[in-house]
């Protein structure tokens, strides 16, 4: 398969170049393997709503270029250093709004709006400083992806089957991955480790991008529906669970991919480990439980029709929710770069932000 | 939508017209209603393993229609009573093994057994008595579906959300259905409950089947992808799940359509009452519990394609089971012809038997 030849796991999925900001187009996995250039604000804002970039990580580093390309093209417009900073501030807030769950879009937008208010560059200057700081992000994702890969590899128990939900894979971050890093880790100690991939409809991240990317690597990996995690995991075939996150409040519930929660539930029923693996970047200390995760609500196409072709009958209602919340109380660790955190949550979650 | 105006519920699904089995194609649902007839057993054994009819009760009645085809073509060939009744049995035996979960084809091909076995008259009598059986099992169909669906709605609160797995429709069934049963007996006394449907993965029956039976019968019905399922019971619009079954073992574990047993635990994790439908012909009193029911493993393409479409990398394996089981602990109530089955179900299926 050409398209999968392509593929390196060492390429970046999200990348600045020069003054434009290169990603791998995740709609057209697996039928192809292309970058796209995003070369305004704009289109950044479109790319990650429509999921040309998606995963939690990687929409962070999207959004840090975005604020970039704003800030290049207001550079052009805008003469005066303070008028030229309250504009590209609302454009790095507008920036936030792409997509309304994932934490670490906020995160990194954040951080640039940071730069913006403190530089006492001018606007050149300062357009350089949000461009290093894209790119420190970038390297950083990398790092701290093996960091968590290395971590999570511990909780791997010899020749384990590992079930997997949706992509947490090095497609949805700069590289590397973070639920797949750990993937990466175990099997780079111990080749007897195989995964199971949920599908993950509607959108299919786990069919489409997850069996891709490790096909492609070489880890032996069983595509199953969403709906037979139960059976395997009745069937003693499932070892452990881990999977990434959109969002992680105080308390340790977890927002990730609609149908996580079910996997949870389950993995609870069977008493097998369910693990979170996730930056520290995913952690919204700011809110005390998952109750106060804002779900995005997406296209009723995305359950209605599969490439373009109806499933379903004319005239069927349809709800959805492109993320659900596990609670806390389903989750066995938090596999972070600074360790796996336990519970209390409350309690480690706070240690590790030293707060 | 023409193909969608074409149904109506009151039509047979299968149905004995003169000579040959007349079926509702179900695989080309819901882009064509449309009508195919089987006219010798080979080709019933192939509608039944391609599923061109499928759901439990249904695939009963093919299987009592195939032997009748059997019959006629032996008929033509063998002019000894005995010979033909030897034959005539090997055949029944064989289309046993169209499919190998759902007992009601089994036990249906054993009532033709029965009288193959039993009767005194000559070859051409044979073959009207078997007929007339398969007319009288068509037809009790029906009417045992109207009970199931009478006794079920007992239990359907006012107003409620009902969620559903697969198609237990009247297209799984002769016709009214055992799950869809219950929703129709409830709409009727009460049109502001409603469905939500589980899409069903692999195959997508309740996309493709549920969603156009009842959008048909004016009954609101929400479709969602088998990961949701969770999501919504935690939200409270889940007031309870019915489904159908495809065998019933002794102590009331329950093989029934892949995911139905992630939905069990789901509901089981909610408070959520479960119930299954089904006649008493799915229960197979031979067996003690759900461990001994063999699952069908499925066509691979099954899970890696849709509408003929790969949807997942090169190279991926893949394990399809068609069932699962669903433990008696998960089930609220069973919904017979002779009432609801409540726990202990040794004690409860052995007094509906008489056992």
């Amino acid at each position: 398969m050409d398209t999968q030849k392509q593929f390196q796991s060492k390429i970046k999925t999200i990348e600045w170049v020069d003054n434009y900001s290169r990603m791998v187009d995740q709609t057209v996995i697996p039928y192809e393997y292309k970058f796209v250039n995003i070369t305004n604000g704009e289109d950044m804002y479109d790319a990650i709503k429509t999921m040309i970039v998606r995963g939690a990580p990687a929409i962070g580093i999207a959004g840090a270029h975005g604020v970039v390309l704003f800030a290049q093209a207001l550079a052009k417009e805008i003469p005066s250093v303070s008028d030229f900073k309250s504009e590209l501030i609302k454009k790095a807030q507008y920036m936030k709004t792409s997509r309304p769950t994932a934490v670490n879009l906020m995160w990194a937008c954040e951080k640039q709006i940071e730069i913006i208010k403190k530089s006492e560059s001018d606007i050149r200057g300062i357009v350089n400083e949000l461009k290093e700081n894209a790119i420190r992000l970038e390297n950083e994702d990398i790092e701290i992806n093996k960091k968590i890969g290395d971590y999570g590899s511990q909780v791997v128990p010899k020749g384990a089957t590992i079930l997997t939900h949706c992509n947490a894979g090095a497609l949805a971050t700069v590289g590397y991955g973070t639920a797949l890093g750990v993937v990466r880790s175990a099997y780079a100690k111990d080749n007897t480790i195989q995964v199971f991939a949920d599908e993950t409809r509607p959108r299919q991240q786990g069919a489409r991008i997850t069996t891709f990317e490790l096909t492609m690597d070489g880890i032996p990996v069983t595509l199953i529906t969403d709906g037979m995690c139960s059976y395997f995991m009745k069937k003693g075939m499932i070892d452990m669970v881990v999977v990434g996150a959109d969002r992680i409040a105080s308390n340790g519930d977890t927002a990730n991919k609609i149908g996580t929660y079910t996997v949870a539930i389950s993995a609870k029923y069977h008493n097998v480990p369910f693990y979170i693996a996730a930056p520290l970047s995913t952690i919204d200390t700011s809110i005390k439980s998952g109750d106060e995760i804002p779900i995005e609500e997406r296209s009723h196409e995305e359950v209605t029709h599969i490439n373009g072709k109806r499933i379903c009958a004319e005239g069927v209602k349809v709800i959805n929710p492109g993320f659900d919340v596990t609670p806390h109380e389903l989750i066995t660790g938090i596999i972070t770069e600074k360790g796996i955190l336990k519970p209390d949550y409350n309690k480690s979650i706070a240690e590790a932000f030293g707060i």
